[in-house]
């Protein structure tokens, strides 16, 4: 290999080309990346190769023309259904994962690769693919220290922010599960919002721009809460969760009266509701980890 | 009564001095008005009474005061038990509720009112309460539209964002409840978050910055959904719901697995498999939408 570190023009392999590995793969054909791509239907890649990709027939030829080595699958067993039969051939790479999975199957995953000698960086990506490749889209990642500095600047061209969270190879799927999660139950709540809305024939985009206002709440209050989480002090002078169960009721009711599904929010209000069993009626709504740090109730 | 329509230093009566009625008055009495308070634990009102409000000690006395009267309470029983015996009192002046509830008791409480003579504006507090008085802070306003005009100004000082949302007082209802439904389920995904990177060891005042990188991605991603959810279109192109069931299914098997609470993401997942089932497995996650719409599927 004659690349050197953080040659903005190293070679890079990408497999695997579903919206998010297409999105990789075409962020560094645009950057000027010798790039080389695979997929299991060939096809997937007509549209890089058109824009300069070059497509291998194999895995094997894929990872032998780059010293990076990107894989973007569903989960780690499609990636290491992929990855299995090229192992000789990756040793003395660098192999990015940036599949989500459990950070169980990461750690696995970075036994599997250090058995082959392969340098192991394992990624979480951030953002939706049309922000793969700005300045502000974040990508985690864990794992080799060594390959996280060699490429830290090819890196970057999939998006600007590239955190490295440590030699763990579990941090970074810790750190993508945990937001996830965050970004689900909060887009599922937007989807009941349109629903809700819509139930009044108030149209979602007459409604969205005052989603922005619950948007712009979050930033600091998950700031403050994150604070209160380590301390375990929960304060409610600001909201008290007796209150906010009460707004909860009234969302559920509403949603009831129409019709729409209310699992999401039962959900929550539960929670809420056993917080206040346990004595904390009093406390703000972040004293609810309480109860999300014990198993669900229905097993 | 000699005050001037939109006149800044118009008497305001606030009924209700729970953390958020405390906030209003308290924004209130800071920007000049001359602001008569009342509470059925007459002892919360010491604090703004130091501050240069007036502590009444009937309601009757209280909505004397003023022609602009203000009631937060927890719900519309609540606001109805106070305000009822003040009804002939209230006649010829402004009421606006800035209780929580659904929007059928916003039209009954609208319908009481009218009965009275009572000029009456149904209201919503999207904003916390140390963001009370501040130029950002949103309330929504719905019902009289006179009674909006007259006192815009006035009511701008408890949030420099004040929207009129129509002459039904319901509406601002289903706008705050539809809201509150994306706040609820965002900030229960917030505390799941801090829950799981918790029992990996990672402190919450650590994790937290990563989750302005969510909080980025929504605004976007609201804008083109509310367009997809008014049109009925779910392009999958940039993200499919197979994908997402299964990122879905590895938050909740490693919150399993830490003997988390996975009661809202399991909601999450409901809905996304039973889009999945109704052969929308390619489109996008606002399809869930359609599911949305229907009752829970566990009554």
């Amino acid at each position: 290999m004659s690349s050197t570190p953080n040659d903005p023009r190293t070679p890079v392999t990408v497999l695997g080309l579903g919206a998010m590995g297409s999105a990789l793969a075409g962020a560094f054909v645009r950057a000027g990346h010798p790039t080389t791509v695979w997929n299991r239907t060939p096809g997937k890649a007509d549209a890089l190769v058109e824009r300069g990709a070059v497509r291998a027939d194999t895995v094997a030829d894929a990872v032998a023309a780059s010293p990076l080595v990107i894989v973007c699958v569903l989960d780690y067993a499609a990636a290491l259904e992929i990855l299995e039969p090229a192992g000789p051939g990756l040793s003395g790479r660098v192999l990015v994962n940036l599949t989500s999975d459990t950070p169980e199957r990461a750690r696995s995953a970075a036994a599997w690769a250090a058995g082959h000698g392969i340098d192991y960086l394992d990624g979480a990506v951030m953002v939706p693919t049309p922000d793969i490749g700005t300045p502000g889209a974040t990508l985690l990642y864990s794992g080799s220290r060594q390959a996280f500095e060699t490429y830290e600047e090819t890196l970057k061209v999939l998006g600007g922010q590239a955190a490295y969270l440590g030699a763990d190879h579990g941090a970074a799927a810790v750190y993508d599960l945990a937001l996830l999660g965050f970004f689900y139950s909060a887009i599922a709540g937007l989807v009941h919002a349109f629903a809700l809305a819509g139930a009044e024939g108030v149209a979602a985009e007459k409604f969205v721009p005052f989603t922005d206002a619950i948007v712009g709440i979050l930033p600091p209050l998950a700031a403050g809460w994150a604070r209160d989480a380590d301390r375990g002090v929960f304060p409610g002078d600001q909201d008290n969760i007796v209150m906010e169960a009460a707004g909860i009721a009234h969302i559920i009711e509403a949603s009831v009266d129409r019709g729409l599904n209310t699992e999401v929010l039962d959900a929550v209000k539960g929670l809420a509701d056993r917080t206040i069993a346990a004595g904390h009626g009093k406390a703000g709504f972040i004293s609810v980890i309480e109860e999300m740090r014990k198993p669900s109730a229905k097993g």
